[in-house]
């Protein structure tokens, strides 16, 4: 007897997929480093071409004085709210209930560096300047999530972002960008990163994510703050003696997608606009502000897995390969849309959409 | 006008060199990952083969129930410490005066997870029972570097060895093991890997020094401490979605050196006594207990650079890219042996020990 075909077997099985980039393998990293020079020095704890270029090439692009390289955003970002907890003596940062650091860390940032957080706005929408105004605590340093991405990739708009920034400058508020999707939000600001960065005391920007790259961030400052970040890498056992796979994985696939963040972003608008006509489906945002959003459906989790996995197997096109509970009767997936969007041809595009809402209306009448 | 060449540029010119596997360039990646199929699936976030297969492969290799991939030994032995102390209630531990931790890590363990320590034995030798028997202050964790490297390369007895490990049993003090360079150890102790490891409760392998990959840590133990070790990998930053670049370049050069250390060994002693055959030159030790040691020459560091670098120029041998001053009438560096010793010619050898003693002499008369 053979074994039930899972969605995530019939997805890595299909032509054509409707998100990311490409499959997690590791040729991936092999395309990148068969086209380098095999002399090239390896980086040495921080130092070497390898890694100051790319530093000094990522504090350019962000217009901040200087960048660090980290292994991950999760300690880039620990990191930057003890600098700043610090420098105003109070062990208490604020962020979105469902910031990374809330819900994907096991409370290191308790646990490491004993700084609380305070919870601003509430899960369904992003950080207003109202939010920032109601605070009763004191704080070090506000972080943003630019887009949110637990909500779909949300977006304030950027009036409110300035204001906010404007607010922190008085307070004496350090105002920190979990930018790990930077790039993917500057068409709809129509800003250019320095243009986003210059409102944030420090930035953080992931390199895999949209850039594609293997893992590794890019903490950003000015130089007083990244000469402790350098000491803080340390202290976290994050300044390997190289991270060069990461940063030249980081800086080939930054150079070649750094000017597709345009397109990411109609494409996403135009890919939410045909969910949106699906029967039951509804996206959050309804119009995506980055090259993501959301997809609600008002079917149980399995009933739905069935129908993604049918659609992966009659049109060999991967819409998603899971799918996840919101309640008893609906779930949802993310979508990231990348380079794999455009290679699927227009009028399978058009059928599978077609197949999608036939099924959703079927499996609503059930 | 020419600048002058640097000790380290001459060094990088010469065609064999004393210590070390190979130059520190991406070479050393591009040659693993050609021979890989690129199908093979990145792992995520600590799940997918590539992980889980090497972890069970180290754990077993240790004799440990389970074993964990880290980015960094610095982060692996951090957390061990931390485990340890929050399981007694404890956050003290004890170790060398030049351990890692307190020399290396820029104050991690004190400033992220609120741990002291007491420092046993003095800098010029190895933990004895004696000093832990000495020991006032209660501890959760006592931390055996071995060899020790600083002391270049420095070992206990193992009968010393398992008296502190039973001690420690009885007193109710973990028992932890910096085994940066524990391949390195084995055939001076005429023991294997497993043997070594159930005298500790924790252990930490480095995955480059004498292995050669590029960077990463195992840390292994029972699998309570594992699974605890997993969670605060998450917590310091440490759980990357893919950690492969590292893993895989561990594995291939873990397989490759594993059975080569015993040659190592024997290379070293062979070379330590060439060392000490030559004028002003003592070697720590005097006979090498693992593949390192350190050169100790009468002479100021920069003199004995212009020595190292004449020997580079005139033998197109490499004897080391560095000496470190120790006061102002010597200096010293310290050597590792690897794959390269092999390669070097035994009359080169000779000759390069005859110029060596030949230039000491000269300038210890100058």
């Amino acid at each position: 007897m053979e074994d039930q075909k899972t969605l995530l077997q019939a997805f890595n099985q299909t032509t054509y997929q409707l998100a990311g980039h490409s499959k997690r393998d590791i040729r991936q990293l092999q395309l990148v480093f068969q086209e380098l020079d095999g002399d090239l020095q390896a980086d040495v704890y921080g130092t070497g071409a390898v890694i100051e270029n790319f530093q000094h090439k990522m504090a350019k692009y962000l217009g901040k004085e200087s960048a660090v390289f980290f292994p991950s955003g999760t300690m880039a970002q620990q990191i930057a709210m003890r600098i700043w907890s610090e420098e105003k003596g109070i062990n208490r940062v604020a962020y979105h209930p469902l910031c990374h650091l809330e819900i994907h860390e096991e409370e290191g940032l308790r646990k490491l560096h004993g700084i609380d957080a305070v919870l601003l706005a509430d899960k369904h929408r992003v950080i207003a300047l109202d939010d920032v105004l109601g605070m009763t605590e004191e704080i070090s340093c506000l972080l943003l999530e630019l887009p949110q991405r637990e909500i779909g990739g949300q977006l304030p708009s950027y009036e409110e972002l300035q204001a906010i920034s404007r607010h922190c400058k008085e307070k004496g508020i350090r105002l920190h960008l979990d930018g790990a999707r930077l790039l993917e939000i500057l068409p709809y600001y129509q800003k250019t990163a320095e243009e986003v960065c210059a409102l944030f005391d420090s930035v953080y920007i992931s390199m895999y994510k949209g850039v594609g790259g293997i893992a590794g961030a890019i903490l950003a400052g000015d130089e007083t703050f990244t000469k402790e970040a350098v000491i803080w890498k340390r202290r976290h056992g994050g300044d390997l003696i190289s991270l060069y796979p990461y940063i030249l994985t980081a800086e080939a696939n930054f150079e070649a997608r750094k000017g597709k963040f345009g397109e990411y972003y109609e494409q996403a608008k135009d890919l939410a606009g045909r969910y949106n006509q699906c029967h039951g489906v509804t996206t959050i945002p309804a119009v995506p502000v980055s090259n993501m959003f959301h997809v609600h459906v008002r079917l149980p989790k399995e009933r739905f897995e069935q129908i993604l996995l049918s659609i992966c197997e009659e049109t060999g096109v991967g819409i998603s390969h899971y799918a996840r509970k919101v309640d008893e009767h609906s779930s949802y997936y993310e979508v990231s849309i990348g380079d794999r969007y455009a290679n699927v041809p227009a009028e399978k595009l058009a059928s599978v959409f077609q197949v999608l809402d036939q099924k959703l209306r079927e499996a609503c009448q059930e």
